[in-house]
């Protein structure tokens, strides 16, 4: 591609031109277009496949390493399940146009919110091409254009995935442009994406650690993200032990490399032997790794010394952090100086020591007495997600279709004027 | 001041040390904060008279103009005022910590959401030295902590307020810290301000549309900002004549300086000579100079032709752009063009074209038969503003309180696991 500044612009202009008609789609064109893209890819699963083979083929050639392949690589299990999530995503209410608060004020007006699209979306991910499909049912069904750009080892899966989108697009009486891929490789487009200020109106980086850095630092567009999962267990110890264990276990050892994995354990001194031997000896056996502070390596002959680093690192990994404190207080100031603020869990029975985890943690999950692994959009009900928020602003924790929305104030008169 | 990078870096840290104790405050707390803050003004307003002078000597001495030192200067009135405006945001429910949608999920959890403070909020603004009372209160009630920079003509009126809001959160136990007067006039001090990724939150600028945009640019913390306010009443050919000739005779004149006053009015052309003949006369009476389209000058003689770039302009001054529209349709996409997204107002008695302007305008408050003046936090019931985001992520339209709040997920579990 010649000149990657314009051909950025027309798509920019082309989606917010698509913007306008998806904000104004009805609900039932809107799921028509869902169903008919689920069909597409279902009856296109063939040469989606063949699509995808030529990718594999070259990111194996290229020396790309297995996990990353292993997440490039479509299956007719991967196409079926993004068909699903299409569907499912149908089935959510349409959340556009819904008014709320619509009171009276002594003036005589009635002052309440409408739901409405944020507008443009534009997503950058990395290797899984299924992004191309969730993201463009979560953007249309919120009624947004999206503009998807994924990553270059995936373009070919990614381009035949947005072939089936634009069909069921088509089919549904909606532009083809409410979703495009960037049709380039060229990482300058992901710079030009992040800095369409007129056209743009969020940005949802999905992928490592450094990607979404660079891309937030460089960004001149709001961006939803999260950059990484540092999450809390802590026993507390008026905590129920059976459930301490379990919900120790469940939060590091259920899945490895997730952003809600639980990263550091945090258990109070009175409980520690306790809780500690039974502890270590599941995640032994199961072949995590464990690395503590002195007083928790004093329990556990295995455990090796944890550094600073160690508290701020997220593994992603059968690895995990073990620190003894002597109480809540002193837990809530560790995961208050470590913590990524993603989420964070008190073990305890204790009623007001519960409340206070609630309030004095600042995390975009807070639990009490559950696995850190509910925090997802699927769990909490949300349907489907984009990502997870750590930020403050906008949206926080698992960002589903709301997150893809905002609020306007709309006014009934009867002619009154301001005096 | 010789080092403005460190002075600010310890500026930040200390607010966000603040912003801990804050976020925990008792309502109680926070609304004697308030209380003994509104009776400092009130016992100090000699001193803060005299401070004011000094900053108004000095204004008139480097030849600040004449609106501007009128804005500078505080009377007893305007402490009265800004002493009222504390005890109403005292008044005001206290919204940190409330808990809604306490839902339960299949796998037993109950997901909702708690309401929680930004953080640290930093305030830019200009020469009105009320805005520090005013931004210090609201941030207080929201469990914020405040970082204000005032216009460097108001430092000693500045100072002089900060002096009573640090006494009032002395006298209810809360750190002075929680609201601090940059103490600086050098303007790198904004340049900081604005790049504490660490330690704000979020960025208030408000002011003038080059002071916004500039910190717009610069920004590294998300800004809540809008830029200007060019708004529209389009009066319909169903419109009942009378309502519309008082409202878009009330969005034109009952102030010319805010940024809700309409700027642009749209008539459909069936109904022209009917509005515009007794419309022009009213304006003309009270010295409005008209601007508008061929059609609209061919039915007003005193009217000038409009150029393009006065339907860019927000005036904020006793001129009016007029053009004569085909329909609704021509109006909207007018509108589209044009409008700087904050306030539209259509005038129609017609069902229909009203819920489409409602859905279909793309502005921070679109209205039906009302001035668009009415686009305020007192009107809509906030109680008061920290500003109007013409924005779409986060806040839109007029910000109170919950502008400066976020939500976080919160999980009540009873030991369970992810299976």
């Amino acid at each position: 591609m010649e000149n990657i500044k314009e051909y950025m612009q027309q798509v920019g202009q082309s989606a917010r031109a698509a913007s306008r008609i998806m904000a104004q789609a009805e609900t039932a064109v809107k799921n028509r277009a869902l169903t008919e893209i689920a069909a597409q890819l279902l009856n296109q699963s063939a040469s989606l496949l063949l699509a995808n083979e030529q990718d594999v083929a070259a990111a194996r050639a290229s020396g790309l390493d297995a996990a990353s392949v292993d997440r490039l690589t479509l299956t007719v299990k991967t196409v079926q399940g993004m068909a699903e999530g299409l569907l499912q995503i149908a089935q959510l209410p349409d959340l556009i146009g819904a008014i709320t608060d619509l009171n009276f004020r002594p003036s005589g007006i009635q002052v309440g919110k409408m739901r409405v699209p944020l507008g443009v979306i534009g997503i950058i991910y990395e290797s899984r091409p299924n992004v191309t499909a969730d993201a463009a049912g979560l953007c249309l069904k919120s009624g947004n254009a999206a503009i998807l750009r994924g990553g270059s080892e995936a373009i070919h899966s990614n381009q035949a995935i947005a072939a089936c989108v634009h069909a069921g697009l088509k089919a549904a009486g909606l532009p083809e442009t409410a979703v495009q891929v960037v049709a380039t490789t060229d990482r300058a487009a992901v710079g030009e994406l992040i800095t369409l200020k007129d056209y743009v109106d969020v940005i949802v980086p999905r992928g490592g650690k450094s990607l979404i850095a660079r891309i937030t630092e460089e960004a001149r567009v709001p961006v939803i993200k999260h950059l990484d999962g540092i999450c809390h267990v802590y026993i507390d110890d008026e905590a129920d032990l059976l459930k301490a264990i379990r919900i120790a276990d469940n939060a590091k050892t259920h899945r490895y490399g997730v952003c809600n994995a639980m990263e550091t354990l945090l258990i109070a001194h009175k409980v520690a032997d306790e809780v500690l031997l039974p502890l270590s000896r599941i995640y032994i056996d199961k072949g995590v790794e464990l690395r503590g502070d002195a007083a928790a390596c004093a329990r556990v002959p295995s455990m090796t010394l944890a550094t600073d680093e160690d508290w701020r690192t997220e593994y992603l990994a059968p690895i995990l952090s073990v620190k003894i404190v002597a109480d809540m207080d002193e837990a809530i100031e560790h995961i208050r100086l470590y913590s990524s603020q993603h989420t964070d869990t008190i073990v305890t029975e204790n009623y007001s020591r519960a409340l206070r985890f609630l309030r004095e943690v600042d995390s975009s999950s807070v639990m009490v007495n559950a696995s850190t692994r509910f925090a997802d959009g699927f769990e909490y009900g949300l349907g489907a997600e984009i990502g997870i928020s750590t930020d403050k602003i906008h949206a926080r924790g698992p960002v589903g279709l709301e997150g893809l929305t905002s609020q306007k104030y709309i006014v009934l008169g009867s002619g009154q004027i301001r005096i």
